[in-house]
């Protein structure tokens, strides 16, 4: 089955995702592993359409994925190394080609298509973990959620676009402020600083912390959070946009 | 004359370079006249070879325009917009292609090989203005700097390239200290002054900004700048890197 060609798609030119998700104190990066027994790791991507921007052929590959539209989303560097391959993979990955050649999954000029250098720009997107439920891929096992501390060895230069990703999240995480699409809907400050203390991977100090926050002056305090202990509750909190 | 394919090159995907130069108290951008009297101007420009990275390629074509080597160059973002051109230069483009056609300067592959759609890699780079001598690229009647505030009709989105590499600038002039490539090996702190006044296009207190300055203990103090007026002059100073 022809899957691929350049009528339809740019060549030589991929978009891969690294989509952040925070839960339980930890952030967290969303990984297809492509076929179970061989250890095949990737991020979510795909190709271009010749008739769509980038923005759009992200959007597309991430609703993919997680079902969601209209989240943040934001391309943050393009990786461009002639061989960006990882050799401890390489073998896996022509088997694999050479079985799905066998299966009829792809013909012979996917595997051309497939085979040749790519230049990958990278996106980094941030969902509320509770609204997506992931997406296998064409061509995924399985899709999960993996702490960015202990990512698994992944194909070609992926882990290195998690970490310019983590490191552009970081940046913009106060300049920006970005880091409440990551959380729910309503969060306590306490809840907040977590957060930040999983992306920066440090502590902060509370007091500092929560007076840093508030003087941003773009949250808006709620109800106080139900705990059965309504004096010691803490408020919470929303994103005023 | 068959001068693109893709055994050589990438296809659909190019670098434009936004060459940054800082002269009389003016920021400066490269950019090149194809012919003159069609009026269409570019940024300096390329393709990627398939054996070379994307750096090495913008490398290359900044070398090319401006003969130095080892200068600050970063990429900065994509433009990837599927109509990338500026409908008012459209035809200029057409009848000089054509032109060109007939002259043998390309050939029908050529033609079809830069009709097709582009993704951009936008680089912006700092240099030493004093250190450059422009040179033509194979396409070009003149190259020459203008001021960043009155810079020509370009073709396709080069003027919005310009406009975020600037934002870019302007983000990172402070954070990463990158303005010292645009002045000259020693300087005087109201020479640094004035190029922080061009590149954010506003005044700077000037206590407060020598202050700033000194604070970030990069600098080196050298001997006074030679004036005639030994007691009034000014101390001139040497990035630390």
């Amino acid at each position: 089955m022809k899957l691929f060609d350049e009528h339809n798609f740019i060549q030589q030119l991929s978009i891969d995702c690294v989509i952040f998700g925070y839960k339980e104190k930890e952030l967290k990066v969303l990984i297809s592993k492509v076929k179970v027994e061989l250890d095949i790791y990737t991020l979510p991507g795909g190709f271009i359409k010749q008739e769509e921007s980038i923005d759009e052929a992200a959007k597309r590959i991430l609703e993919e994925r997680t079902g969601l539209k209209d989240i943040f989303l934001e391309q943050y560097r393009v990786f461009g190394e002639p061989f960006r391959i990882n050799h401890e993979i390489f073998e896996n990955i022509n088997s694999l080609k050479k079985e799905w050649l066998e299966q009829g999954v792809l013909d012979e000029n996917d595997i051309k298509w497939l085979s040749k250098r790519f230049v990958s720009i990278g996106y980094y997107a941030l969902v509320d973990i509770n609204k997506v439920s992931p997406q296998k891929g064409l061509f995924d096992e399985s899709v999960d959620w993996y702490n960015v501390k202990e990512l698994p060895s992944m194909i070609m230069d992926h882990n290195k676009m998690v970490q310019f990703a983590l490191e552009t999240l970081r940046l913009f995480l106060d300049q920006k402020l970005i880091g409440f699409n990551l959380l729910p809907e309503t969060f306590t400050i306490r809840e907040v600083q977590e957060l930040y203390e999983a992306v920066y991977d440090k502590p902060f100090a509370r007091n500092n912390f929560q007076k840093k926050i508030l003087d941003l002056d773009v949250l808006e305090r709620l109800e106080k959070k139900f705990t059965g202990a309504a004096n010691k509750a803490p408020y919470l909190y929303r994103f005023r946009n």
